[in-house]
């Protein structure tokens, strides 16, 4: 398994990219090679201070810089990027996934530009209208994944129903034992209790043979870890993603302020906690439609959180992600 | 000030709402009188067990109980109440302060119901198109309202200006020194990042003199305080609302599971952080474009939550809201 890294992207670039690489590669021996598309000094920067490749020097038998110059910019618009199609790292990293070099491509940079570039690249399967952006709920209770989180405001039921379609192929690839329980995010538990587009959605769903398909689900609902996948269009998905990361880290900043004055061994429970429910361990959502594999990372990920979504990449690889779309979509 | 109840509405009953009431008149000066409307039986019991009320007796003299047989049932299709239009104690409750003899009205019942007979006994105001259901978000950093938290689903970009006025009306008729900062909930913060609904409302809003209109607003930016009035339709705002109430159940749950075993004094602190972001005490929503001031109140609310939802129906009664929604809507 190889691996494509756009080390550029992210609001920390290379000082968070590299850390992560290395720590994925000590982790998963699956890696058999990662490339590094980037700056080569700023990426040699950061390889040169990391104390887990001189604990482990081999590493670098592993890894391969590709410089570029150009660099997507996190506050550059899509189609300016996609018009320019400069030799960015990103255009590099998914180039290399779309020729074959590499099996799957990770990057945390611009997300329109992303969903853009890897479309020209890559290219979408048969019978795609709409790329989604699958992200796995943060939760301890299961593995619940929601699509679309993405840019697909404004679909329509029938593509709403291909996304069900998409969520359960990833279940699929990522744990095979899974017959997926896929529900539709909307206001109420009863039947009709959708937007438009929704109650479209969900008569589709349930005269699909193929689907386990399981009703509405609410937004309070979303972290109990009833279902495996969760789909609505990328509007409403985005804002309830968001409205639980948000939540999160509120409480987290409230739960830190009042521990922080209580013995250590309570604020090394607290710590514990945190990191239970930290949200950069289910780090890495995937691009479904696209005839090869491509994670989207959080922009504002740590290290912990990009090592997390390479071996989202790697794990989608193994699970031969494409082929069980291109399976569920027949 | 007179206030209606409707002693019936919620998932407790009068186990709630009356204790609630007592509670409410008990803090409450401005409450001149206090109508419930239910089963005497039922409130005479839950009067009889109040120790507040053995406490101070004299309270009851501000209580009358208004007897019905009838009740709304939580699972009732709000179609069937509409066209029944029995004499419930949610029917009651509002026809008491459509006719002027309570000056606002609040229920913990069936959403759909109330809001369908609202509208029905108090009527719209004129140029609305929709009633919408506004919520205080429950953070202790400011005083956020998100609407519409209902069912307009599939809004026009036209309502949801207008929900951004009626909004604003609320957030003056409660502080009237606010000159509330507006927002539009979407997925991103530049202009453009809404769904088509959302970009024509932006439109309207900035060219709306009226408004202080602050540009686009992400679900992770909700509990922020950084503004005062966040609008969307109501399919996204009861998502969103509901996605940060899941969030805090399920992380209080953890912390709650990791203080248990902590000493007393932690214990302590837990519960006090836990009731700083209590969303009981947020509870009451306003239901805005109605001539008449009606609180709803959330059906699971315990009696902190609808006592809340009382002192919400005695402020925007003082607050003068209907005047100022007239005003916001010219």
């Amino acid at each position: 398994m190889k691996i494509a890294v756009d080390a550029m992207g992210g609001d920390h670039g290379a000082a968070v990219t590299v850390p992560a690489s290395l720590q994925a590669l000590a982790s998963s021996a699956s890696i058999k090679h990662l490339f590094l598309f980037g700056r080569e000094p700023d990426i040699e920067a950061a390889l040169n201070t990391s104390e887990l490749l001189q604990a482990s020097p081999k590493l670098s038998d592993r890894i391969s810089i590709v410089h570029t110059d150009h660099v997507v910019d996190m506050t550059a618009k899509p189609a300016d990027v996609l018009r320019q199609r400069q030799e960015t790292s990103m255009y590099l990293a998914l180039k290399a996934v779309a020729e074959g070099n590499a099996d799957a491509c990770v990057s945390a940079g611009n997300t329109g530009a992303l969903v853009g570039l890897a479309r020209h690249c890559c290219g979408l399967l048969d019978g795609i209208k709409r790329l989604a952006i699958c992200a796995q709920l943060p939760t301890s209770r299961s593995n619940t994944f929601l699509l679309d989180v993405g840019g697909n405001v404004d679909c329509s039921g029938e593509q709403l129903h291909q996304f069900a379609r998409m969520g359960c192929a990833l279940v699929n690839a990522l744990d095979s034992h899974t017959q997926s329980r896929v529900r539709a995010l909307s206001i109420g538990a009863e039947a009709g209790k959708g937007n438009s587009a929704v109650n479209q959605a969900v008569e589709l769903c349930e005269a699909d043979p193929t689907l386990n398909f399981e009703g509405l689900i609410e937004g309070n609902q979303l972290l109990n870890g009833d279902c495996d996948v969760v789909f609505c269009d990328g509007f409403v998905g985005n804002i309830a993603l968001k409205s639980c990361e948000g939540t999160a880290s509120y409480i987290g900043a409230s739960v830190h302020e009042l521990l922080a004055a209580q013995p250590a061994s309570v604020l090394q429970s607290s710590v514990q906690l945190m990191r239970s429910i930290d949200p950069e361990k289910f780090n890495g959502a995937v691009l479904l439609g696209l005839k090869r594999p491509v994670i989207k990372s959080h922009g504002s990920s740590g290290a912990v959180g990009f090592a997390a979504a390479i071996q989202k990449a790697v794990d989608t690889s193994q699970g031969r992600l494409i082929e069980k779309l291109e399976f569920a979509l027949n």
